[in-house]
């Protein structure tokens, strides 16, 4: 089975650096292996996958509405979901770890999400939104680890590597 | 068409001060006629259901399972869904306005769908949890009302009349 | 709690015999306490919330968009959930019976939900549709019951109470 | 963007002539590039993914639990969505068209959300179950289309190449 990175973020962000960011975290996942699921849409998602396909690497989107239309230009894999903004329980349930950057409610809905179903989640803490603002602490009590706090690809791709243990079989 | 209050909260909260807001609170909302709508289960969502059927109020449960046995025994209607979490949507879209009342990761999905789908959200500035966290703020910059803040019950009970405007055909 | 019977079927049939005979059932099945669950919309939906309605029954709805403005005007509690047609789910689930009349492709994916979910079945062998081809067969050998082929009211209601069991607390 | 075609039927079954089918379908369809997706479960699902395997295809699956543990050992992205049966509706939607063999309660379901959603069906008329049944005929009058029909391998290769017209980019 592949491994699978899920990456969360705000559809409408225009702020270059963010985007530039997410762009070359697209590229260093899919270096590695990952395939990167996403919400698929616009701003951060279109990012992430368009980092990804530069190295070739898949990308599959989970979509609010009834059709592939939706989904942006580098996306390989559109999967409509019909079910508007639950399907947020899908992007946090597919992927063996959530990485969030910025993020309006849609994205702090997600966070939720993983953190409910247990999913190891990194918050960048540069660009601010809720990725920021939760980054290195906690949704709940229910949980004994926290949202790992990562300002740099290097840090996050270290993290990432470190709970997946390389167990790919790409 | 009856008016729907969802009341989101901790399942397993033990607070008895919390506990007795939220039974005082179903009580308020049932004797105006307002139908109470929870996700079922226990703790805050079962102590307003409770207080809802001291006043002859109506009770419905959107279940996260595929069975009625996880419904609280103040529930008059039992919905299952069998979409776990993702049932919090329909919590959230079920209501003509949110109260929320502490809670914990699966509140803050709720409170974030509130938003997202752009439901009028009160949340209670005691007991802690999300709803003191948020309340009197925004999520995001998409609207532009804030979550309303409310200490007290006749504070909420002054805001859902507000706000609903009285056109209870009950 | 209360007991709920689903009552599924084509939102834009306009036969005046089956919107008869759907509004009728409403009226029986309010008279004797029943919460009437469906999925809301025109066609039969309307017709048995209409019956219901008469008798000061209590209707529920759950709605495949995410605004109530899609309930016909006999639902006392519009639930929308966002979920496109996923919410056949829902209208199966909460049913404690499920009762199809004629239906296209939407009632045939709620009989086979009612059936995956171990819901007793009735389906009208009248006004052709789903409801007639599949009554008194089985969807599958996963049961052991059949789907129970109904011709009457009568007929419908005697098989209701007996399979509820008068457990009705109203 | 990838094709995708949805392959469906039971996940129990045994028939070594149908399981037989469906792996060489598998292999087929991976063949000529086409995603293979599906329910992810056991019977027809496994050798539709087993056989595309073979063939270095991409088999990605559409989980109703919230686990990856449930995937068959030839899926290569699991995505769990927490939402029990309410799932086939993706299974369905994420078809650039849907192919069904055998089948019993669930496969039906999935049939009819194809149909609902406007997707090209081909059914196997061999092997029995609701593909047989259905095959070459209407689910109801809303498409002026018919399932498709075939009972080789070689007729549902042709039927799947003429629909979606060769546009595959891998």
């Amino acid at each position: 089975m592949l491994r699978v990175v899920s990456v969360i973020g705000d559809s409408e962000t225009k702020d270059p650096e963010e985007l530039k960011f997410a762009e070359k975290l697209g590229e260093e996942l899919a270096k590695r292996g990952y395939v990167i699921l996403t919400g698929g849409r616009g701003g951060i998602m279109e990012a992430v996958c368009r980092g990804a396909k530069k190295m070739n690497g898949l990308t599959i989107a989970i979509l609010p509405s009834t059709t592939k239309e939706e989904a942006n230009p580098y996306v390989d894999v559109a999967i409509p979901t019909g079910l508007m903004w639950a399907r947020n329980q899908i992007v946090a349930l597919g992927g063996d770890i959530i990485i969030a950057i910025g993020g309006r409610s849609g994205t702090l809905s997600e966070i939720a999400y993983a953190w409910m179903y247990n999913k190891p989640i990194i918050a960048v803490s540069r660009f601010g939104g809720w990725a920021e603002k939760l980054a290195g602490g906690k949704i709940d009590d229910r949980r004994r680890d926290i949202i790992y706090k990562a300002d740099s690809i290097d840090r996050i791709i270290k993290i990432v590597e470190n709970m997946l243990k390389k167990t790919i079989n790409q």
